[in-house]
């Protein structure tokens, strides 16, 4: 049979987008009002095969805000029959029997594909290692939507971890999509944004600048989108420190940025933007995460329509 | 928004708990009547940072029973974010988002005040460190009333490791809200109920005793409140055997008791009641276990209906 | 109260076998059309007190697809209360206040006997130790079955690990329950059939033979039943390797088999069942695993009726 099943950021083209801002505004209705119970008699799968406490939470209580059961394991890494030697192939064909959805969390680039080439049931990757997390993107871009009222003709600041961040390499393939964007890569000289992203973004036309100065960035564009410096990236704690120190958002920053502009993060955070920016209502970070529940409820419901987006991938 | 939160015993006046009390007994007979499906479109996010697995299953239970949905996690100090830095308040804003009802259990004295802060939907404390445990206060007060017909005027005994177990303290501050009572701690000298404890019972004028006489004292009182004795409190495990041995509850202080009186002991235990007190009428502990499910379907009720008791604190 | 406990293989008489197969399929089909929410106000706990993801899963799937609701907890053995000591029936006690029925796994055989002494619930044995695993002999059965269209008058080979691996043992069990079997063990030398399980067979009039030769055994028996050999029973690594490649199903091995009989196994499958054999129309181990939940949701729905199937055990 063929299903829906939700990978990479990648299979997602324009008219998917839009459907999909569509379909999450109608979601926020959905839970505002009280949940649904249209799905009471699904039951979700939660697979984590590594521990992301808030991504699988996310989930299920999309699944339940819909009516849904949940069922799973929160560490999969030491689900037994992996331990025993069984295959990832061998527990999908399994599980999807005992499921109408499974999402996944993997430890493994790539995993979710292979999962989604035996599943008889959809395969929402919730992340497979250093490869995709594209509901986190999905989230990402429709918060853009929803606080700024579009994303055509936007300019977007990425900082801090650009090279290991998976988010921000989604976030700028779902980008393409758009028109008149422009991306600022701004980051530490060792976590630069990779060559294959900007390979990507040349070949879909999307404009795009290096540099390393926040305070001249935040004044300039309408997102800015911090993530996580990790300390065992850097060659001593030394640098970790000083490069840390130079891309934290905080209310100096906050005066230098335009009055309607927005200030994201995938979360958790761990002081690269100061509490002193929460209560500042162009601090959309909490918003964005409450949005994750919306775009999931939205991607669950797509997955039981049986009617998925088209599943397309660009060149790169 | 104002939120109704559980955070500790000392918020309940005596009209908070008769209300509880008459609530309570209606919950015994939704229960009995096999539950209700009122609270369908509600869920529950039950967050234990230290596993509980007794104290989660209860509240997972009454939430069921309410016809309401659960997720969470059963070992929240594994939960992916506090690993990566994140604060308790940004997790508990993000969670906020996922429930309608937090239960939180922590191992830091004050973490669900902290929690209760920023929420954005009830908190119910389930145990944060050595600070409070109030459902578990609450069952208690609740057995006590519905085993002897009144809380007034009974002559209560608390048994065993009086400074570390924290539901003694809570009992003796719900306890206050009675009239005629009079307490009997009964412990070891390197175990004794903590002078702020007494102190909080003299400023609210309850009489109390403090001796290490179990077999005396199983021949005055209404209610035998064992606890566990923990290895670890006593300078070498030979004063710990010695010890132990003083305050095991058998058949010989079974015969001592009164006709009437009733044996209570939060569980798990460990020895210091005997099996053979089992099957003794007056052992009521595992009704009092039962009555947990009762007081917290309760307690997860007047969340929902959002009347919540008036919070109040009285001073010490 | 008189509980219907599923416990070992062989409280189940031929009658018994005939209607769960008959109650079986009725689940298929409202597993097929949907689900039921025939059971919503019920609750059931998973208790593991040794991780078994798979079973766990299927068993809450089977409660979901019945409209029940799930609690549990997939690590007991972190259980908080058994840390502190408690015996496994306090816990039983308790837990039965909080559940309609409890599925639990634990590590030491007799273990379920024990619960079901105790509870005031239904206790279905998910596998104690060393001892039965009830329902995966009873899906086996169902699949021999529903593949076959007969118990009867088959031949079956069980095949590896015959000394360790107690599906065999239950399996055996049930088989005697039926005519004209005869069962192939075919195992190495060091984890033959134990000898208690061959007496069983004699007393209750079971046709075996002993045998090493997979090969010859392919060829006449309606049922290959592979199991897992286990690294750790061998002497050495060198005697395992050996034994291993003598007893792996693969193409070759097909070609021997007759066109109507089928491979069955447990699962996890480590290597001993080739991926070659997957799309052979007689690999029927992802269909059996697929009938565990039909058997399962049979099962608890023979809990909630209190109309069980009568406990007789047999004399070996």
């Amino acid at each position: 049979m063929d299903q829906f099943h939700i990978i990479g950021a990648k299979q997602f083209d324009r008219a998917n987008l839009e459907e999909l801002f569509e379909l999450t505004e109608e979601m926020e209705k959905v839970e505002a009002s009280g949940g649904s119970d249209r799905y009471k008699t699904k039951v979700m799968t939660t697979l984590f095969f590594e521990p992301s406490t808030r991504t699988r939470l996310s989930f299920e209580s999309a699944m339940c805000r819909l009516g849904g059961k949940v069922i799973g394991t929160e560490n999969a890494a030491q689900f037994s029959s992996a331990i025993k030697g069984e295959t990832l192939e061998d527990t999908i064909r399994i599980v999807s029997g005992y499921s109408d959805v499974i999402v996944m969390r993997h430890t493994e680039i790539g995993a979710a594909e292979r999962a989604a080439a035996v599943a008889t049931v959809p395969i929402i990757n919730a992340g497979d290692g250093a490869g995709e997390h594209p509901t986190q993107a999905l989230l990402d871009i429709y918060t853009i939507q929803k606080e700024l009222g579009q994303v055509d003709d936007l300019k977007i600041a990425m900082i801090g971890d650009l090279t290991y961040g998976r988010t921000v390499h989604s976030l700028s393939y779902l980008l393409s999509r758009f028109n008149g964007i422009k991306i600022y890569y701004t980051a530490p000289e060792n976590v630069l944004i990779p060559p294959y992203v900007k390979k990507f973004l040349e070949v879909n036309h999307v404009e795009y600048v290096e540099t390393n100065d926040l305070e001249e960035v935040a004044a300039k564009v309408d997102v800015l989108y911090q993530t996580r410096i990790q300390k065992e990236r850097f060659p001593s704690l030394d640098e970790y420190e000083k490069a840390k120190g130079k891309y934290i958002i905080n209310n100096s920053i906050l005066k230098l940025m335009k009055k309607d502009a927005i200030i994201m993060h995938p979360l958790p955070r761990a002081g690269e933007i100061a509490t002193e920016v929460d209560t500042d209502p162009r601090a959309a970070y909490f918003r964005q995460a409450q949005n994750g529940l919306y775009v999931r409820m939205a991607l669950i419901h797509k997955c039981f329509e049986k009617q998925g987006f088209v599943k397309k991938t660009i060149k790169i």
